[in-house]
């Protein structure tokens, strides 16, 4: 294992936008230097970090510029091409976390086995490459059924509810016949999400739950800590603490989650990052999530995870950010802007938390 | 009164030091984009700045262009020469503070005849033009008494406290016989200081009382909210209330105090800024004291300062530093590193809040 990286050290992260933005400020609070990587000149991130290297995510020289000036290099999204991780890792950058955890990620039947393969149980899925494999599926997983692509795909984009086999065709073309997963329908009653995190020498460390509400596909809301029972609190603790060691996992890592009362979850999906869900820490712990994140992939101790504060996340989308004038006003209410030029329809701006301390 | 700046917009910063640093993470937490103008490339505050004007504090081109380039400029040191001021006004840009505090905050006897008139009792003291001025001076006062030179000095420097006539020619020799003030002796028992701060709608916020522990004249320890009777609380209260409407003051401003017992306060001196003795805001209270003085300066209205952890700040020097490995082990230490890379001896490197929630 590495020693703990120094304060002074620079840390290199894949993605400008707000994920990697809030990563570089926690940065620099421990002390690094950050440069981003993002074909967006002067994006988010970019301009509260040291640097920014304007390239594609898979440009040989800039990765190889990355690579040597940072001494850990880490990401804002999963869909990093393998081959920009190995050269990074030519480049002499430890990189966290590993291309095990962003295999697993980017494909949605790799993601699903993986995760029943170390008890994080997943609704029934087929794996479907043709028509004639969704009708199989469909026969096999009953409707209403969730037709995904394998890979790409998220906020609800690349998915399409097929709710009687008549229907698989035209649900076949919509995705434009990409490799692609069928999943059964989940009967849950809400969707909860845990926020973990896992450090270079195996220490694991989990938040308290959210409650979460999506709102056509995007986050809506988080409200954290949720209310839940202990066997519901020891289930996602457990899914999570098998999920972060089956992947050797180091880094913050969020997993989505269905609850089906009863102390019985499913995991909907996990990914390998900050997560939009774990907002409220940023106002609710001591150490927020992504000063976790830092901390693990830096080799230093993982923080505390207790909640001081019950806290209501809230994104704010296009011009929702408009808001901010009498959002400003609220003593409860802590903002967070990304600097963001443009308020196109539905793009994050911002999210604020509602804080009640406990 | 100018509408509050919206996100997107520039604040520029004079200083590029830990307190830029601190009120530039601040300002990109609330979408504003910070511009740092400093002598040293590559300094604390500009590694975490949209961009940096590396040139002198007075030099004309580069307060130009900051003016222009930003729609609110601010600092983080009081000596900012009134010119500099005047250049950026010029450009375009609102200066908060404005050059009243500034003018007020730099020369000793002024700060001392400011407070004096609006109700903020200090020492005695009289002004010392020459070596006849002192022993006059000393004669009223008696000894010990302090001599300091009028302008600059900090951290202790500058300043030689006399205990007897006979050393007065060795003392006005020692702070090289510039305009200095005498000081008469406080019989304090503690030094106290209230950070607080006055929106440009006029709405005054005034933080819990820090009890401060120097060493060496530098500041080693903030312990806060301090413990101090009611009657206490309510004279800082009124103090700062007085100096903040007496300057027409907008920003955060520091106030050293004398605590004589029994609710009795004198002011030693004020720092028209952020303060080192405010930095246990940052985990004590949900909006700290750099958020609030981008909240003042933006003309947005004033964050809450209740306090919802007691906290003991200290200050790292020098090699102290290197401390970061078992600190960060700490669960109740919060940790913030400057990301200065020489750590020259007394130099202040970095800060930890030890949080106890309350």
């Amino acid at each position: 294992m590495a020693a703990p990286l120094p304060p002074g050290s620079t840390i290199g992260v894949l993605g400008g936008g707000q994920l990697g933005r809030m990563l570089s400020q926690a940065a620099s609070r421990l002390g690094f230097n950050v440069v981003i990587l993002d074909p967006e000149e002067n994006s988010p991130a970019g301009r509260v970090s040291q640097g920014q290297v304007v390239a594609a995510y898979d440009d040989a020289t800039a990765l190889t510029v990355l690579g040597k000036v940072a001494q850990v290099v880490t990401f804002e999204f999963e869909n990093v091409p393998a081959s920009s991780i190995e050269r990074l890792a030519e480049a002499g950058a430890l990189v966290a976390p590993g291309p095990r955890a962003l295999a697993v990620a980017q494909d949605r039947v790799e993601e699903k086995t993986f995760l029943n393969s170390v008890g994080a149980t997943t609704v029934d899925f087929a794996p479907v490459d043709s028509l004639d494999d969704l009708l199989a599926g469909l026969e096999q997983l009953g409707t209403p059924a969730l037709l995904k692509t394998r890979r790409d795909g998220y906020d609800g984009k690349g998915q399409v509810w097929i709710r009687s086999a008549e229907m698989a065709a035209d649900a076949w073309s919509a995705i434009g016949e990409k490799p692609a997963i069928l999943e059964a329908r989940a009967a849950f009653i809400r969707e909860l999400s845990v926020i973990c995190a896992r450090g270079r020498d195996g220490a694991v460390a989990v938040y308290p739950l959210g409650e979460n509400i999506h709102s056509g596909g995007v986050l809506k809301t988080t409200l954290a800590p949720a209310k839940v029972d202990a066997a519901t609190e020891t289930r996602a603790r457990e899914i999570a603490t098998a999920i972060l060691n089956g992947l050797d996992y180091v880094g913050v890592l969020g997993v989505e989650l269905f609850d089906l009362g009863n102390g019985k979850l499913l995991v909907n999906e996990i990914a390998p990052r900050v997560h939009n869900t774990g907002h409220w820490t940023q106002d609710g712990c001591v150490c927020d999530q992504f000063e976790q994140h830092i901390r693990a992939i830096a080799g230093w101790p993982l923080g505390p995870t207790e909640a001081h504060a019950r806290v209501e996340m809230t994104n704010l989308l296009g011009d929702e950010v408009e808001q901010w004038r009498t959002l400003a006003a609220e003593a409860d209410v802590r903002l967070h802007l990304y600097g963001k030029a443009e308020a196109r329809p539905g793009r994050k701006m911002a999210h604020v938390n509602r804080v009640r301390v406990l």
